[in-house]
């Protein structure tokens, strides 16, 4: 599968390194899209580093197979940039991976209205407020939509994605 | 007035050094209100440090008159403790002065349904979703709540929020 990691400054530093390598360890492709190709982006806590791999301006949602959401300051940052909502919002229907503050992106592109999900605590009643139903749980899985509440839930959001991804590209007939 | 300054690391920078040193220029008194107190507290710029001058486990909500929330990423974090929720419900009716995403906390705390206000682009929506009306302007005054934006804002936030304490303290009979 391809997957579009979408990210900005700030993010949570285990959020997206750990994903980012098992997902490709596990053999699916994986792009951090971010505003700038090329530029340097840096976790919140300063022990991580990633290059934007492509620039929001230069994809379409339709080369994607999955989206996966890292948490930290970063999700703030990207509902703030109605390029990433959009691009977010073609991703109904596909798998959506998504940690901690991710959910606030779902939130700003409307997505979260009716679904079972999880967030980080503090995001958690703003998702109920939006309509969603918010499970305390380390991995919620509604249809396309996979969740977890922190990088404690790490291991976990992992290893049901990887389920998920793999289901969805190989539907039982 | 005796003003509380609720405030956690990563805040935004401008948004407590500013409205904190007019506000004492102007005869009021404000502490910084934060877990531990005589922690040094760090912005999200790395251009301000303050020292948490009361905990949060030290002070009631009766000892203040007014409430001030600056933006940044301390909100979220403040949020996600229960303490600092509780103590932020105790000001309705009082004077409550936020910026950007200060209102988060507003929001966990339950005060933002049928009020009108504004906050940070990202943070407006979540507002609707939690049943108030979001204008888009420098500086919104409902009743006792006063909000703002972002730092542009701050020269009108400083302004509005001394007359509204001033208000606050010298009723007119």
């Amino acid at each position: 599968m391809i997957i579009a990691c979408l990210l900005s400054d700030d993010f949570e530093d285990a959020e997206l390194r750990i994903p980012y390598d098992r997902f490709r360890q596990a053999g699916h492709e994986v792009y951090v899209v971010g505003v700038e190709r090329g530029k340097m982006l840096v976790g919140k806590k300063g022990l991580e580093k990633v290059r934007v791999e492509k620039a929001i301006d230069d994809v379409r949602a339709d080369e994607f197979d999955a989206l996966f959401i890292p948490g930290g300051y970063s999700p703030d940052r990207l509902r703030g940039d109605e390029r990433f909502v959009r691009f977010t919002k073609e991703f109904a229907g596909k798998p959506i991976l998504t940690v901690c503050h991710g959910p606030q992106l779902l939130l700003t592109a409307g997505m979260v209205k009716g679904r079972t999900m999880t967030a980080w605590k503090t995001v958690q009643k703003d998702l109920e407020l939006g309509g969603a139903k918010v499970l305390d749980r380390e991995v919620v899985i509604d249809a396309n939509l996979l969740t977890s509440r922190s990088p404690s839930d790490l291991e976990a959001f992992v290893r049901e994605s990887l389920v998920l991804l793999d289901r969805w590209r190989r539907p039982v007939t």
